[in-house]
């Protein structure tokens, strides 16, 4: 999986090289570097010289152990320097802004959510609104001394991922915002300079976290489907995003599944997302809390809440409206599964709390309408990573990013660069 | 993109490396040994021994020209031979047998297209009827002096492609029949050996022939869609096939469009092909046609020429009957773009002759249903490979197989292997 994005495409034949070891020493730490040698075809020499740039720039470290387990002088054993770098992530959707900081090995120093009527405030008020949430995680006590390698900035909509733009995004009312330029722009007039922002859409990169980091890591034909106001799906097939010619894959919240079902925000009637987004459930579950006017920030949130809440305790109107807009899921994701055949679908977002009352219409469904048997082998389950994938998601790009040499690296904290301890 | 079975994958690093010399000699000629060492990284020597190999297999030739644009001895330029291989593939669908031989360049050396009546014929009968055209392709004066290094079948359905067993193929009534070991053993027995027998769908070979040899080869974001009797789509992602986790991707033909259509041969309802597949179509444009039977084999032919004979003559019911398929075809490919977002989409089969009276309308439901502007910039086209695309593909991916190392090559044809003509 790459992040497809030209924002930072230098790479010289040393930052590839540099890549490789980092992703070497990732996978098989801890390791001496003879090790590292051997598995990537680079000569010794030139392993310990790019190792000592990595050390100096703060990635990898020395553990203080030795191999005694081949024939010959002892290796000192390397592994991940988790204390000197972090990659941030920040989700901007319809009701929230999610934001999550990870250090080298991917786990999470830091993580907020916090309501936010993104609708109302409109691209440029948002657009600062991320980069002050930006500023303050670069500058929180957990990043303390850490170099920030990055920013991923996820997004519900159509995103050309290579300008940083995004082209549509009906639920927030956004049409060819240039925001990572915007973003990135505010950030260096806040004097947090040489940060490259990346914005990427928001299923890709929830689908990028679960990948990594989930319930279902490493399985390579993996389907993420965002549970929020808007729903998109994040495809993994063979373990590669599948992005489309345009970068438009995915887009399953505009199935057109009801000819004459209710209104969508993109203008058409009767698509998922306006049968089954939490817009559309919590109309249909909770009528009376929902006020007479678009739903806020602070509102869907609570709603939810109030769904969940009456649905456990028995309430045939909000149960009877979850259960048919799991049925509705099931039928849109059915299509999504005749197209891509994938082995797990990992329901996120709101659909989580709600999962109880959805998944077995949702899972009746699917197994009527695809044709394969059984569902083709698919499996609909929870995600356990919360309003947070998406974040987690671009903090976890911007880290495989560095490993595939797509960043530039963090300078070095010494002038020790060109030393090679103990060898040579 | 790799022909995805288990059939025949032994491969020492001999066989990958003839395979790389080959690859490199198709992509390059004509060119020089020294060209082949320097692309490839393999050293002259190893070069020189591989070129040998495979010029005493048939299946590389000198030219007799020799390169004079560089400085030092001038080389003698190498290129495919299209002379002494031959790769087969035959397509069984509903109505009719398509066979086609091709050279190792891909160019086509026989092709044979017969009305059968594949459902009536069952499983085994039509194994059979497979053999003796396979063996019949094999004896034909056309490829007399040539190796045949594999045939490849294509069969509308879920097929399990590493078994090479049909799982279900519902427009021919078969379950679970291991199509590709009774094929063989036919073969075996009526003395055609050591030919390795692949099975695939026939939409996933279809889009293979695209890419190679179609009007939109080389587009990596491309998708085919059969126009049989069934609907099946064969879809190309950066290049490589999409097959999902169970290699059952791809079955756009029983989405569900209206859950109160017509009857689908799936025993569902509504079903893409059920609404916009050839059978339904005929039964809508030529009703006084249409026997009051299954179709057969020779009737679907007959009834698309009286179809499309009618409608050119301004016909209303036929005229109609197009639009409104046109239309329901629309609707499902809008699914399929919303989820896959393909710069092209090529209609094959019995489509071609419908299209001018099929594509207006599919292409208005396209860009009504498809939430990417402009439709995601797909273009919904017709292919130039007529009935024969499924048959093309499967021959083009013995080749790919071969060019991958992944078929046994045909054996020396001389004893000197071994020799290194001029070089050394």
């Amino acid at each position: 999986m790459t992040v497809g994005s030209g924002t930072v495409s230098f790479q010289t034949v040393r930052e590839t090289n540099l890549g490789v070891v980092l992703r070497t020493v990732r996978a098989l730490a801890p390791c001496s570097r003879a090790a590292v040698a051997s598995a990537t075809g680079l000569n010794k020499t030139t392993v310990s010289s790019l190792v000592a740039d990595l050390m100096a720039r703060g990635l990898v470290l020395e553990t203080g152990e030795t191999s005694r387990q081949r024939v010959g002088r002892p290796g000192v054993l390397l592994a991940l320097d988790d204390s000197s770098v972090a990659a941030v992530g920040l989700e901007v959707n319809v009701d929230y802004l999610s934001v999550v900081a990870v250090d080298l090995l991917r786990d999470e120093l830091v993580s907020r959510h916090v309501a936010f009527d993104a609708r109302s405030a409109g691209p440029e008020a948002c657009a600062r609104r991320i980069a002050d949430t930006l500023r303050e995680t670069v500058g929180a006590p957990e990043l303390s001394g850490r170099a920030v390698v990055g920013v991923g900035v996820a997004v519900p909509g159509l995103i050309d991922a290579p300008a940083g733009t995004v082209t549509h995004a009906p639920n927030l009312g956004w049409r060819d915002v240039p925001l990572r330029d915007r973003v990135a722009g505010l950030l260096r007039g806040s004097g947090v300079v040489d940060v490259p922002v990346q914005v990427d859409n928001d299923a890709n990169l929830a689908v990028t976290a679960e990948y990594r980091v989930g319930s279902f890591a490493g399985t390579p034909d993996l389907t993420y489907v965002t549970g929020e106001v808007g729903i998109g799906a994040g495809i993994l097939a063979g373990g590669e995003l599948l992005r489309g010619a345009g970068g438009f894959a995915g887009e399953v919240g505009h199935l057109a599944l009801a000819p004459d079902g209710p209104a969508c925000a993109c203008g058409r009637r009767g698509c998922l997302e306006a049968l089954a987004g939490i817009g559309a459930i919590v109309r249909g579950a909770v009528p009376d809390r929902v006020p007479d006017r678009a739903l806020s920030g602070s509102d869907v949130a609570e709603l939810v809440a109030v769904t969940v809440e009456r649905a456990g305790s028995g309430d045939r109107v909000a149960v009877g409206a979850l259960e048919r807009a799991g049925a509705w899921l099931g039928r849109g994701l059915a299509t999504l599964v005749n197209v891509t055949n994938p082995s797990v679908v990992v329901l996120g977002g709101y659909f989580v709390p709600m999962g109880p009352w959805l998944l077995p219409h949702c899972r009746a469904e699917i197994a009527a309408n695809v044709f394969a048997p059984g569902a083709g082998g698919c499996r609909i389950e929870l995600s356990a990573l919360g309003l947070s994938a998406a974040a987690r998601g671009g903090a976890a790009a911007m880290i495989h990013a560095l490993d595939g040499g797509l960043l530039p690296l963090p300078a070095p904290r010494a002038a020790g660069v060109a030393e090679v301890p103990g060898d040579a």
